[in-house]
């Protein structure tokens, strides 16, 4: 008998630092006392992993969960085995690396609408390879809001302080600036909401950002804030929610980091990834890579749960072993966060 | 005989953080080894500063550049006496302030067109009272631009690692994705190029940001990387420069705090300032206020040096001693370097 949640594991795109972070931070003895982790990937390609940082894992290979063992060096691997290890090249952008790296993501969402699992973590795919492949999505957020058939979704970023959620995000800029809305801000302002009382904030402190420099300096600098963002506010505070703004983003974020915000509202993609990624990402000039990748991407108002690492493939650096395994970490534990909350809730 | 360069230091709103900085950083035993300075603003609001503070400073009224003392212990106000005290209220926006603020600077700028000081530094002044005022600017590094006569501009902005220009600053977020154009990119490549030269680095090596996420992915969101980034960087490469792009801000950045860009092009306000403020702002719990505030904003293209703190009034601690000159002292270091670099240049 076993109280732990089963978690499923995209391994992402087979060419690209996925199966190594998720190799990584499954040999962690403690993993185990978190969680039961499966991976959806490929053998073949997970084993080449192991073998190259020299883990003592067994690879165990199974077509349903209750095959599962749960023990010390075993690795439970849901085997698509769907990468041709006679044309597969690490760190190389390809359809077939596309191809099965979309598949994973495809296979461990119907897992987790069939209750086979009771949360994915999703390893990062290339979206060029998946475009490659024929399917033309802007990301993990959107197949999981096509293949959940979820309308009212948004992706959540967080490390420590930060927290952050996108009303638009892969869009243009200029489209990004037509989907500020008032509807748009009310639901991300209620989804975080949502989302930080699930994370154990009992009362969030919510912050949301202007579009324009300076808030637009009261409509000097258009009109967005006085039409859309400040009706969104007002609204959510009938509703009861706790809402600061709109601030200016180059104060907001600061003020976040610093702890005045439980969470945020980012009006468009790089307005929330800028800082986000400025706190959470090291550049090391002497591997000349990212270090301490330590953001977790979390798509709120799905039926099921996914959290992920906010990295990408890095393919200039897959196979060198150096990749950080910590973003893997955190977004395991973030999964296994809500897990339990929603087991509170019923 | 004196080889130290005469600053003019525009103390900015008196209603705001601006004298207290300003005399805050002048009280520094040092600050007579590293420059001459004068201060334009109001000696009664000054006064009122350092009795506040309590500090062993003597105000001396000059009217002329030659009238100034350069001794510890004395403070050289170039007195425009526009503060009615009865009136004046610190912490406080009004037409009284914004219109004093707005003197000051114009008065600088003159006194340095004149000759009479060899570079300018400014206070913050606040963009609503100035309005109230009735002087419709967006800040001062379009004051600047008027009143020196100056078409192709831009403001830098500096603090350690990071050195950022931006292709456009205070206009809506619509209007910035409109002066995405290949020529104002190329003249900010330059300007930043110029400018990396003049505080002391041979080579520059400059990121340009992407405007739309991940740099449109090729294309898929957004045109402007392909009609107008890279066109521009392909020119620029042609003319000599060492440049890179277009970067995804949210890689771009953390690579830049890393030490491998000396200088990045920013498209937008907040594009440049979210991560300068991430990097360079602490807010502070106990005081719930924005501390260690070291930014510096350098405006480029002028036929006279201007370099400023990067903060604003903070009207909400106004008289309370507690305001960092931090910024104010590094914006006179770089004013100092600026001169220096241009007699080098002759």
């Amino acid at each position: 008998m076993s109280s732990k949640y089963v978690l499923g594991i995209s391994m992402g795109d087979p060419a690209g630092i996925g199966p190594e972070v998720t190799v990584k931070a499954l040999a962690d003895p403690t993993m185990l006392d978190r969680c039961h982790p499966i991976v959806v990937g490929d053998s073949g390609v997970l084993q080449g992993v192991i073998d190259n940082i020299g883990l003592d894992l067994s690879i165990r290979r199974i077509a349903d969960i209750a095959e599962a063992v749960f023990e010390p060096g075993i690795l439970n691997v849901h085997d698509l085995a769907n990468v041709d290890m006679a044309r597969f090249r690490i760190g190389e952008v390809s359809a077939m690396s596309g191809q099965a790296g979309f598949d994973y993501v495809v296979k461990v969402i119907a897992l987790a609408m069939q209750g086979a699992v009771d949360a994915t973590v999703t390893g990062p795919i290339n979206k060029e390879a998946m475009h490659l492949a024929g399917h033309k999505f802007g990301g993990h957020t959107e197949i999981y809001a096509a293949y959940t058939d979820s309308k009212r979704y948004a992706m959540l970023l967080v490390e420590e302080n930060l927290r952050v959620i996108h009303v638009s995000t892969h869009v243009s800029l200029r489209e990004a600036c037509d989907l500020v809305k008032k509807e748009r801000i009310l639901d991300a302002i209620e989804l975080m909401d949502g989302a930080c009382k699930r994370i154990g904030i009992a009362a969030p402190h919510i912050g949301v950002a202007g579009l324009n420099p300076h808030s637009s300096d009261n409509g000097l600098f258009g009109r967005e804030e006085q039409e859309e963002i400040i009706p969104a506010i007002t609204e959510a505070r009938k509703r009861g929610h706790d809402v600061d703004g709109p601030v200016p983003s180059d104060t907001l974020f600061p003020k976040a980091i610093g702890g005045v915000y439980d969470g945020v509202v980012a009006m468009y993609h790089d307005q929330g990834h800028i800082p986000f990624k400025v706190v959470g990402f090291n550049w090391d000039r002497n591997s000349q890579t990212m270090k301490s990748v330590r953001g977790v991407n979390i798509t709120l108002g799905l039926p099921i749960i996914r959290t992920s690492v906010d990295h990408g493939t890095a393919m200039e650096i897959a196979g060198r072993n150096i990749a950080s395994a910590d973003a893997m970490h955190l977004a395991i534990d973030y999964a296994v966060k809500l897990c339990r909350s929603d087991e509170r809730e019923g």
